[in-house]
């Protein structure tokens, strides 16, 4: 390991997990572990300060409301996007299915997307009718850019990309991605679920129109997530569900809306997990992105050099992978070594990672996939290590 | 207040819901306050317990997925139905959105609601297409089924009924309501939201197609709701959301989904939702939903017998609400009413609670609206009084 790597993956914060304690969790990709500060936060939020939001007229349910809209407040400001632009929904696949479902077609009937997308930003697409076009991926499995450019047409409504890939870690040009759709007047969708917990976003410099997250991806709580939308965009999205809080008046005849976001808010809201969100919003922002970035930068590239002395191990995905390294155990099955992983105190995923497609591409079933947090350690990279020795010398390739 | 009152309202678990202290919490339709029990489940599931569902291949996820699944079960017992037949959803407001998008209409194009409906029972039927049609109540504030089997025709896909409204208290007799809908063989959808935290509930012999309720309404988490339906009538719904977890084998050209009810939760679910939602029902199942359903009836002939001996107070809603007394206060907005109480420790609700329409019936702009709790004392009723008292001495009709 190189004295540069041992000296940046230096951040100190797995003593703010009390779950982790000496087990390897390396499925951070899939969900986050939670910092006290988000599990304080949801203690609270259900218990000293519970209440219901936008309705009650008494003291607590004013500040619950206050709280909550603090946490749209504060989603926009981590990818710099104003209040108006963030609809809370249960999560990235709900965001990417609102827009899929509600954005006017205008008489283009395609989205673009890549063989690295998560089925939260195929199927969509494919219930609401679109036809899908597939940009190919580079060598190093990469998005492939050049292609896209010769590809995207006025035929397509979005072009819709993986920011960073949830299987390999690529990491998108989504500065380019923004000009490439534009340059046909096609919009750009980003699924964010994995560039929000570690990637400064600035959605207005992108330049994306659209961008899906998760709560529990980013240290928060299951149940929430958010799509940002350009305000006008949002605007011109009719309602997808009708319930409380997102109507102006309703009769039996007839009703009318809210303007977005609320329009697309239909119910009780799920209020603890934005506050919960909030939380896990400050908590990043108080170690920095760029900080959580270059020190799973750092465990990646040591796990990379690690594996590469491996005869048998195949890395998938480029060098510079967000968190993520994803391989193949020669001859072994996937499942079978996170198995034994699973026995030695080391949990990764081994699976389709919800992009079978991907699959298709990479000639394989499944992947071995260790994905990184700001919590996890050189020792947890040695603990895997260790733990793929023990898999190849129960399978006799060792 | 009577011998009988007194006793009968004897519940004593008050002192398991650490956030009261000395406020008087008369909004749990709204949303119900958190037992212990629920607080303690949601801490280990997103600490020593957190991991995905699904997915992984290690012990902590296998376990979780079990917990979730659980979860199912639970729900399903409660209600008297299979685990097949449970949707997870975020609310009762998107499992009743997800009925009326997905189930095809074979033909019928009208839905019968009533006039006490909640706009999440309103709102969904117009935005995917239907026409409603809209049973009267009884004098006293309950749907008038004897008008509703006049009405009932083979023009109705389904007959929407509430099963306790949320704004009078009033309750349904369902199976009458199945017998109803299923004359002209519509089907019978119970918005379950007021219903399920007191009433035992059992599906099968109700005869009711669809049941709707809520998490947060039933002392869980926010962000967690089910939808339950009849096997038959869910398969024959097609996906509505797309992505993760709700496939079966994924391509770019096309994709097949797995059975119900996992058609329906695409993406991560809202994992320890589900789980403290188990802790909930089985905190509800510890004290019986009877007992429950009695001490709050006891509340409220307490309340109402109260507040009747009070000039300037007209009540409203029948003389059994389940849990909950809505009234007016002569010549004062239920908002002054909400504001004074509150400064009195005091929470009720005042508006117009998602029903519009019922607001109109009513020929009132709002109501102030008490609802009751396992955990509610007949203290909280002398609060209400108390307050009600001072509120009619500011305003010089006391």
């Amino acid at each position: 390991m190189s004295v540069e790597t041992r000296i940046r993956a230096d951040l100190d914060v797995r003593d703010q997990f009390p779950a982790l304690g000496d087990w390897h969790y390396l499925d951070s990709a899939a969900t986050a572990q939670k910092p006290q500060a988000v599990l304080d936060a949801i203690e609270l939020a259900y218990g000293r300060d519970y209440a219901t939001v936008h309705r009650g007229v008494y003291q607590r349910s004013s500040d619950m409301t206050l709280a909550f809209e603090d946490a749209r407040f504060a989603l926009a400001r981590y990818i710099g996007a104003s209040a108006n632009e963030i609809v809370f929904t249960r999560g990235a696949t709900e965001a990417i299915n609102l827009v899929a479902r509600q954005l006017p077609k205008e008489g283009r009937g395609r989205v673009l997307v890549s063989a690295l997308e998560h089925h939260s930003n195929i199927v969509p697409w494919q219930l609401a009718g679109y036809q899908l076009d597939v940009v190919p991926l580079t060598t190093d499995g990469r998005i492939d850019l050049d292609a896209a450019e010769g590809m995207v047409s006025e035929e397509h409504r979005v072009v819709a990309f993986a920011h960073v890939s949830n299987v390999l870690g690529s990491i998108l040009d989504a500065r380019r991605a923004a000009d490439i759709a534009h340059s046909k007047d096609a919009l750009l969708l980003l699924d964010g679920c994995q560039s929000a917990p570690r990637l400064t976003v600035e959605v207005a410099e992108i330049g994306c129109d659209f961008y899906a997250c998760s709560g529990h991806k980013l240290y928060g709580p299951t149940g929430i997530g958010a799509l940002f939308g350009r305000h006008e965009l949002l605007q011109s999205m009719p309602p997808w569900q009708g319930g409380g809080a997102m109507i102006d008046r309703v009769s039996f005849e007839s009703s009318t809306f809210l303007d977005a976001p609320a329009r697309f808010e239909a119910g009780t809201p799920h209020i603890v997990g934005a506050i919960g969100l909030h939380a896990a919003i400050d908590w990043v922002e108080g170690i920095g992105r760029a900080a959580i970035h270059n020190h799973e930068t750092s465990l990646v590239a040591a796990t990379r050099e690690a594996l590469r002395r491996t005869n048998s191990i195949r890395l998938l995905g480029p060098e510079d992978s967000a968190g993520i390294v994803s391989f193949e155990v020669e001859g072994v099955h996937p499942h079978d070594v996170g198995t034994i992983l699973d026995d030695a105190g080391v949990a990764i995923r081994a699976g389709h990672h919800c992009a079978q497609p991907l699959m298709d591409v990479l000639g394989v079933p499944a992947t071995c996939r260790a994905s990184f947090a700001a919590h996890s350690t050189l020792n947890d990279v040695d603990a895997l290590v260790d733990g793929l020795n023990r898999v190849q010398r129960i399978f006799g390739n060792g």
